[in-house]
């Protein structure tokens, strides 16, 4: 196995867990950077040519896992594998997010829920997706249909 | 930084790299599964409900990286985190597949394009899509068009 090395770091308006919007229809529209640490600068290249951007992220301020957890957006316990929850056997989160433009090492870009100074662990263009017909979502859609 | 654990691994009728499909318009339709471990198998309750499941895993017959390679689907170079290449400062591979069914601890998948073996590192839950007409596609697209 391998162990993690940051790419760079996430900058965000959000400094503490509690300030990032959670739940059922909750919004990530806000803007952050990722800055990528100059040594990594070049692994870049051409990538403003890409709308959307998957970031994986280490989720640095939680501790341990959780097999079964309530997550935020239901009053019923799910498997970890099942949710997004930061409490992973392996600490990976992941975000998509619209690229706005590149300066240099750095990513401006809509869509972070991550905190400020989280460390990034990689970024991989976002090439395609399954058409939303063809997707379905278990216990977040009855949680939804429940809520209505 | 954490040091990744396997939470299991995948079986996958690809032995070797090159029998991977791999450029422009590969298809990635082969079915196989993803073999959790006993002790994860808690997490994965109530997955079942999803049709698309993001699986993480670690490219662990990769050395190394490089931050500019050439990618299959095109004869010029760019940046890694432009690419899926597997030579990644942090060595997690990303791949989404469909959810065929579930017996107990182990997942049977669509679309892996894994080899025998591969640690898998994390599974999330497909929850949304960026519709197709929204994304840009970068020195992929080019690649495409100057292929047609």
């Amino acid at each position: 196995m391998f162990t993690s090395q940051p790419i760079g770091f996430v900058s965000s308006p959000y400094k503490e867990t509690g300030e990032v919007p959670r739940g059922l229809g909750a919004k990530h529209d806000v803007d952050g950077r990722l800055k990528i640490l100059p040594q990594f600068e070049a692994g870049l290249t051409d990538i403003e040519g890409f709308s959307h951007l998957i970031v994986l992220w280490e989720f640095d301020r939680s501790q341990g896992f959780q097999l079964l957890g309530m997550p935020p957006s239901d009053n019923r316990q799910h498997g970890v594998f099942a949710t997004r929850s930061p409490y992973r056997p392996n600490p990976i989160g992941m975000t998509t997010v619209e690229l706005l433009r590149r300066e240099g090492a750095n990513l401006h870009v809509r869509g972070v829920d991550m905190l400020d100074g989280t460390p990034i662990l990689d970024i991989k263009p976002y090439l395609s997706s399954i058409p939303q017909e063809r997707l379905r979502r278990g216990w977040l859609a009855e949680a939804e249909a429940r809520r209505k």
